[in-house]
């Protein structure tokens, strides 16, 4: 049960915002940049990065639904799960796995960030605006794990309502109405 | 150095801004929402949080940033340093304390945050909206520090910097233009 007062049946952090309204247009806006827009490294990728970190800091309800996102981009559930779990054996490019561990240090902390891992995925390829990209990506997941449950904020258990919510986002982004048969994350 | 290549004497979060422009905008948004919108809580209490959280961070910028800035609001320089080393003894009031403990909690983790922290919070009169705000203003700053550090943003040495900065932003908030002889954030 959320640790203030949130409409029912509204699951995640959309059930916050109808707390307070003014917050969901940007940090709507932020996730629609980060996620969805064109970018060098596609939608799946980002959405792993976001699962992944989610996976780090225990948020079930960010990361069950970013694995799902992904999976709807990717078609492949088990390298989802493995990203989430343990990415070094996973079968993904020398540079997303260094991108990956990029964001397994900024998910750490900040300062947690070596020259030697911006210098790995530059060595691998990744450009000026991919490790921009994923310490970004890393940094908001680490505000949105701690605002879902810093709050508490509803996590449905049923894993149907991640992927029938994950089709609807990969289909039409974050900031897209919800259609009423599908309860707003 | 920054690890990336931003524009040269463009300070912290808005250096970065200017490799990837489109999150600049619902940043902004936000930081202003959060810190400078009207709220029960005084601009000088939220930028207190915001001090607080980028110290325990050690974001170097964002906590000297947001310590001037309280500062500029507070007319107290002493009250806003205990703050952010030890607000314990600080004369605060219980209900502002028991929300800098709670920002705290969300530093360490979402799930870190306990029905405790919550309950003291409301006992000593913190209303939901405020409990709401102070979570996400803490998670956003878990952000912000981990934007800013994870890409070693330019962070200036001069305390004058910050303190002519501080007055721009007390003044007009984050979203105005800066004016060409200080070097925006």
């Amino acid at each position: 049960m959320p640790y203030i007062q949130v409409p029912e049946g509204v699951p995640g952090i959309r059930g916050l915002f109808l707390v307070r309204p003014e917050v969901a247009g940007p940090i709507t806006a932020l996730t629609e940049t980060l996620l969805c827009a064109p970018n060098t490294l596609t939608r799946g990728e980002r959405e792993l990065i976001a699962a992944r970190v989610s996976g780090g800091n225990d948020c079930a309800f960010c990361r069950t639904s970013h694995a799902a996102i992904a999976a709807c981009h990717l078609g492949d559930d088990a390298l989802v799960a493995s990203v989430v779990s343990d990415p070094g054996g996973a079968p993904l490019s020398a540079k997303f796995l260094a991108l990956l561990a990029l964001a397994d240090r900024v998910r750490e902390g900040g300062r947690a960030v070596r020259d030697e891992d911006v210098a790995r995925a530059r060595r691998e390829g990744a450009t000026d605006l991919e490790i921009h990209d994923t310490v970004l990506i890393a940094a908001a997941f680490c505000m949105f794990n701690r605002y879902v449950d810093g709050l508490a904020a509803w996590t449905p258990a049923d894993p149907a309502w991640y992927r029938e919510r994950a089709r609807h986002v990969a289909a039409h982004g974050y900031g897209a109405p919800v259609p009423p048969a599908l309860p707003a994350r």
